[in-house]
C-alpha cells in the first residue's frame, strides 16, 4: 500500500506511529524485566508465581482506558510477562 | 496476594510497573490518534482503510523485539487502533 494515496501523505504519521512503537516496546521490556523477577523471587521463596488479584487489576487499569480491546490487550501483555509462548505453557 | 510474601516486598517494584503501565497506555493513547486519523483521511478519499503490509510490519516489529507473543500483542494493538471491539466488526 503506497504510503502517499493521491494527495494524501501519510509518512510524517507513520513515522510518528513507528517512534511510538520503539517507545511502547522500550516500555514493555522494562515491565517484561521487573515482572519477571518478582515472579522468580516468589517461586524461589516458595509462593505463587502469579498474583491472580493482581492481573485483574491490570486487566481493569487497560479497559478503563482504551476499552474492551485494551482489556485483550492487557491479558496479552500479562501472557508476555509470564513468559507463556501462545500454545506453550511453561512449569 | 500480600503486596509481601515473607520478607519479600513487592510494592517497589509493583509502584514501578503501575508507572509503567500508565506511560504505556498513553503512548497507546497518541497512536490510537494518530491511527483512527490516518484511517479516516483514507476512508474519505475513496481508499482502503487498513493497509494490510503495513499491519504486517507492525507485527514483525513487535514480534522480532519481544518473541512470539510480542506479535500477538501486537495483532491486538491494531484491532484496538482498527476500532473493532471484539466479537463486533466495524463497517
Amino acid at each position: 500500500m503506497p504510503e502517499q494515496q493521491g494527495t494524501l501523505d501519510f509518512r510524517t504519521d507513520r513515522a510518528r506511529i513507528d517512534q511510538l512503537d520503539q517507545s511502547i516496546i522500550a516500555l514493555l521490556r522494562q515491565r517484561l524485566e521487573i515482572s519477571r523477577s518478582i515472579q522468580q523471587r516468589r517461586t524461589e521463596t516458595g509462593g505463587a508465581r502469579i498474583a491472580e488479584g493482581r492481573e485483574e487489576a491490570v486487566i481493569g487499569r487497560y479497559r478503563d482506558a482504551l476499552g474492551g480491546t485494551g482489556g485483550a490487550l492487557a491479558e496479552t501483555l500479562l501472557r508476555l510477562c509470564r513468559g507463556t509462548e501462545p500454545g506453550r505453557t511453561r512449569p
